[in-house]
C-alpha cells in the first residue's frame, strides 16, 4: 500500500509536469521513474505514453542514411588498407580512471556509467586514449593501426551541422620509434588523399606544432603554468575574433596585456616553407630551444610533403592549437573552404572534418614505468562529412538503393506459393540475391510495383505454363522485355544479367 | 586543506584494499575515485599506477581477432543481402524508459548511465527493443532489416565460452502484416544458410511456439498469472536438469506437483510433423484454442521448410522457452551440436548460436494509440562463432595476414629516403596498397624480413643504378625472383602479380 501511494504521488508528478509544459527530458525522466515504480509493483500494462525519441544528441541511421555511410566508410577503410594499416576495436566503455586526467578542460564532457557494483566506468571520449591502454597493456612498441568507432561526447549538440554526442571517429595511427617526421607526413598524405577521393569541395590543412606554440608562449612572457590554458584560448580561433580570445586571456586567464599582444602577432601568420624560413631567423623564436626544434621538423615535414606533391593544400598555421591535452608535437586540422552550392559564392570556412597530431607521452602515461611510445595520428570526423553527403544527395535527382536485390521471385496465378518458395530457396543457395512477396497470392501489378519501387532489375515469374514447360520467365523491369529461360539455366541467366548493369 | 586531508584518507584506503589483495575491481574504483580527487587538486600528474585492464566481461580485439571476426561478418552480411535486407543503426544508449518492462526477469541486468542532469538512459540491452522503438517513432509498418552492432549485459561473464558483457548481435527481421509463417520460414532459412556457411560443425535448429507453450500451461493446470514465470523456468531446461527445474517451480514458484509433472511430460518431446500430427490429436491441448493455432502453424511451418529443404536441421522441441517476454508465436533457437575437435568424440550440446522468434505486440507498446506491427526475427550470437573460429585457427597451422599490403617500397642503398618517397607517394595514387619502413637509411635485409613477417608478395627496390636507369627492381618475395620493371609500367605489373595470388 505504501508504495502504492509513491506510484500514485509520482503519477501525480508526471501530470503536473505535463500540464506545466515542462522540459521534456524532465518529463521523460520522471515518467522513467513511473515505470520503473510500476514495474516492480507488477503494474506495468506497457501501454503508457512513452516519449518516443532517441536520446538527446543522437539520432538512428535510417537505410538511406547507411548507404551514404557505407559510402564514405569505403573511402576511408581502402585508404587506410593502402598504407598497410592493421585494425583493432576496443570496449565502448573504459574504466572511469583510464579517461582521467587526458582531456583538460574538456573532462567535464565525459559520460559516466551509474554505479551499480563493481568497477566505475565511463564511455569513451575519443579512440585515442583507448588506443594508448591498448599498446601499454599489451606492451606493444610498434603498430600501424586504424579503428573506426563511435564515441561520446555530453557536448552541446548541433545536429544540422552535424554535432552529435554520438559520433563515429575514423582514426589511423602510427605508433613506435622511427626516424622524424616520415610518419607524420604519412598522416597528412592520408587526410589529403580521402578529402579528394570524396569529393567534399575544396580543402585547406593547417599544420602548427605544439613546441612553436610553446616556445612562442615563451618569447611573449607567457608563465610556464599558463601555457596550457593560453593554448586552450588560442584553440578558440577559429569560431571566435581575436578581440574575444585577447580578452579570454587577459581578463578571465590573467595574462598581462603585452603578452597577449605579442601572441596576436604570431598567430595571424601563416604560410609555407618560406614562413617556415622566416621564423627560423626570427630574433626571438630562433633563441627557443622548443620553437627551434619545431621549426626544424616543420621545416623537414614541408620537404616530405613536397615529395608527396600535396604542399597546395597545407599551411602552416600558427593559429592552430588543438584543444586536447595529449598533443606533444605536430598538430593538424583539415577545414572545407566552402561548400558545394551553387548558391554560395564566396569560399566560407564549414569546420573541420579531420585533425590530429603527435602525442609522444601518452602511452607512457598508462606503462607503470613510464616508458614512452611515440604516436602520431589522425581522426576523420565522418558526421560532418556525412551531413555534406546527405545534403548533397536531397538536392540531387539521385535514387540512392538500399539493397542489392537482384530478382524478384512472383507468380502470375494464384495458388503458387510452393512453386515460389521452391525457386526462391534454389536460387539463394546458388547465391543470387532474391526476394518475394510474403504473400500467398499477391497480384502480379503489386510484384512489379514493388520491383520499380525498391530498383529490383529482374523478375522470375512462375507461372502454370511454364511449370509445365520447365521454364521460367525471366522480366527485365527497366525494359519490360520477357524470355523463357529453361529451369537449370537460370541462375548463370541471372548473373549475366546483373553483373553487365 | 581539507581536501588533502580526504584525498590522503582515500590514499589509505587504497593501500589498506591492496594490503587486504581485495576484490580487484573494488581496487579499481577506489583507485578512480583517488584520482579524481586528486586530478580535482591539481595533483594528477598522470604517473599514478594505473589498474590496466579493460572492464569486466569486455575485451579488445586485436588485429587478429579483427581479421576473424570480419571473415564471420562477412558471411552473415551477404546472408542478409542475399534475402534482400535493408540496413539500419541506432544509437547505443536509450531512454531508460524504452527499456523498461520489455526483458522480464532480466531488465536486473540493463547497464544504467549516471545520472549527469537532462535525460535518464540505459545501454541497449538487444536490438529487438531499439528496433520495435525505432518502426513505432517513424511509424514503419513495412520493412526488412538487419543491425549488427553491440549490446550490453551485467551478466555473469564467461569469456573462454564466449560470454561478454559487451557483445555484438547481427540481428535480421522481417516486420510488417503478412500471410502466417512465410517470414518466419525464411527466419530458419537464414539460420540454417549462415551456419551452413560457417562451417561451424553439426547443429540443430530446435522450434517451438509461445502459444503451445501457453496452451500447455493451461492444460497442466498452471495458473494464468504463473505463465511467464513457468516459462522462465522451462527455458532453464537447456542448462540444467529437470528435476531442478522442477522443484524450482513447485518451491519457488508454487506450482502444484501435479501440474509440473504433467509439464515434465510435455517438455521431453521434440520431433517432426509428426509429433504435430500426434498433438493436433492430443485430447487436452486440442482442446485448448492457443494451442491449436499454435500447432497449426507449426504445421504450416514445416511444410515450407520442407521446400527449403532444411526439415533435417529441425526440431519441434516442446522445452525451447526462450527467456525474453515479447515474443507471441513462433520462437527458434540454433545449438552447435559439438564442436570441431578431433580429440572430442560424442556430439555434446556447447550452446546457443542463434535464437529468434515472433513479437506482435512489442511495437504496439510504443505506439501512442497501440497499433500494432507484426515482427519475426532472429539474432546471431556471434560471440560464441568468433570463440569457436579463434579456437580453430589457433589449432590450424594457418597464418592469418592482417593487412593487404601488396608492396613494400624498400632502398638498396643509403639516402634514398626521398626517392622512396615519390616512389610511394605515386604508388598510393595509382590506388596500390604500398608500404615502406619509417627509416632514413633501413638495411635491405630488415626490409625483407618485414615482407616475411606480415606476408608481403612485392618488394620495390629502389637504387642508385635503377634510378639512372628509369626502373626499378620488383622482387617476389616468396620466389626471390628479381626482375627490373620500367617505372612507367610498375603499377600495372604489380596489379598483375598481385591479382594473382
Amino acid at each position: 500500500a505504501a508504495e502504492e501511494a509513491a506510484v500514485r504521488a509520482q503519477a501525480d508528478t508526471v501530470r503536473r509536469l505535463k500540464q506545466d509544459k515542462a522540459d521534456p527530458d524532465e518529463i521523460a525522466k520522471e515518467v522513467a521513474k513511473l515505470l520503473e515504480m510500476k514495474a516492480q509493483l507488477g503494474e506495468d500494462d506497457g501501454k503508457h505514453k512513452f516519449v518516443l525519441k532517441t536520446p538527446k544528441g543522437t539520432r538512428d541511421y535510417g537505410p538511406k542514411q547507411m548507404a551514404i555511410r557505407e559510402r564514405a566508410f569505403n573511402a576511408i577503410i581502402s585508404c587506410f588498407k593502402r598504407h598497410g594499416a592493421e585494425v583493432i576495436d576496443t570496449p565502448v566503455f573504459e574504466l572511469k580512471e583510464t579517461l582521467t586526467g587526458k582531456y583538460g578542460e574538456d573532462s567535464k564532457l565525459i559520460y559516466d556509467l551509474k554505479d551499480q557494483g563493481g568497477e566505475l566506468l565511463s564511455l569513451r571520449y575519443d579512440l585515442t586514449v583507448p588506443f594508448a591502454r591498448y599498446l601499454a597493456m599489451n606492451k606493444i612498441t610498434n603498430i600501424k593501426r586504424y579503428h573506426i568507432a563511435k564515441v561520446y561526447r555530453r557536448d552541446n549538440p548541433a545536429m544540422t551541422r552535424g554535432r552529435y554526442r554520438e559520433f563515429y571517429q575514423c582514426d589511423f595511427d602510427i605508433a613506435g620509434q622511427f626516424d622524424p617526421m616520415i610518419p607524420d607526413a604519412e598522416c597528412l598524405k592520408i587526410v589529403h588523399e580521402i578529402l579528394s577521393d570524396l569529393q567534399l569541395g575544396d580543402f585547406v590543412i593547417k599544420v602548427n606544432d605544439r613546441r612553436i606554440l610553446d616556445g612562442m608562449f615563451a618569447v611573449c612572457g607567457v608563465p610556464d603554468s599558463k601555457f596550457r590554458t593560453i593554448c586552450s584560448s588560442v584553440d578558440k580561433l577559429d569560431k571566435v575574433p581575436w578581440e574575444e580570445v585577447r580578452s579570454e586571456m587577459v581578463g578571465e586567464k590573467g595574462l598581462s596585456p603585452e603578452a597577449a599582444d605579442h601572441i596576436g602577432e604570431y598567430v595571424q601568420l601563416h604560410g609555407g616553407l618560406d614562413l617556415i624560413e622566416r621564423l627560423l631567423q626570427d630574433p626571438k623564436l630562433s633563441q627557443n630551444k622548443l620553437a627551434k626544434e619545431g621549426l626544424g621538423d616543420m621545416k623537414l615535414l614541408f620537404e616530405y610533403l613536397t615529395l608527396f606533391g600535396i604542399t597546395g593544400k597545407i599551411s602552416f598555421d600558427l593559429s592552430l592549437a588543438r584543444g586536447l591535452d595529449y598533443y606533444t608535437g605536430v598538430i593538424f586540422e583539415a577545414v572545407l573552404l566552402h561548400q558545394e552550392n551553387e548558391h554560395v559564392e564566396e569560399p566560407v570556412s564549414v569546420g573541420s572534418v579531420a585533425g590530429g597530431g603527435r602525442y609522444d607521452g601518452l602511452v607512457g602515461m598508462f606503462d607503470p614505468k613510464g616508458r614512452k611510445v611515440p604516436c602520431v595520428g589522425v581522426s576523420i570526423g565522418i558526421e560532418r562529412i556525412f551531413s555534406i553527403l546527405e545534403q548533397r544527395l536531397e538536392a540531387s535527382e539521385e535514387k540512392i538503393r538500399t539493397t542489392e536485390t537482384q530478382v524478384l521471385v512472383a507468380s502470375a496465378q494464384k495458388k503458387l506459393l510452393e512453386e515460389r518458395l521452391k525457386l526462391i530457396s534454389e536460387l539463394w543457395d546458388a547465391g543470387i540475391k532474391a526476394e518475394m512477396l510474403y504473400k500467398k497470392n499477391p497480384k502480379l501489378l503489386n510484384q512489379l510495383q514493388y520491383c520499380e519501387d525498391t530498383g529490383i532489375p529482374l523478375v522470375a515469374i512462375v507461372g502454370e505454363q511454364e511449370l509445365k514447360d520447365g521454364v521460367v520467365k525471366l522480366r527485365t523491369v527497366a525494359t519490360r522485355e520477357e524470355v523463357n529461360v529453361r529451369r537449370e539455366s537460370l541462375v548463370e541467366e541471372i548473373r549475366i544479367r546483373t553483373s553487365r548493369c
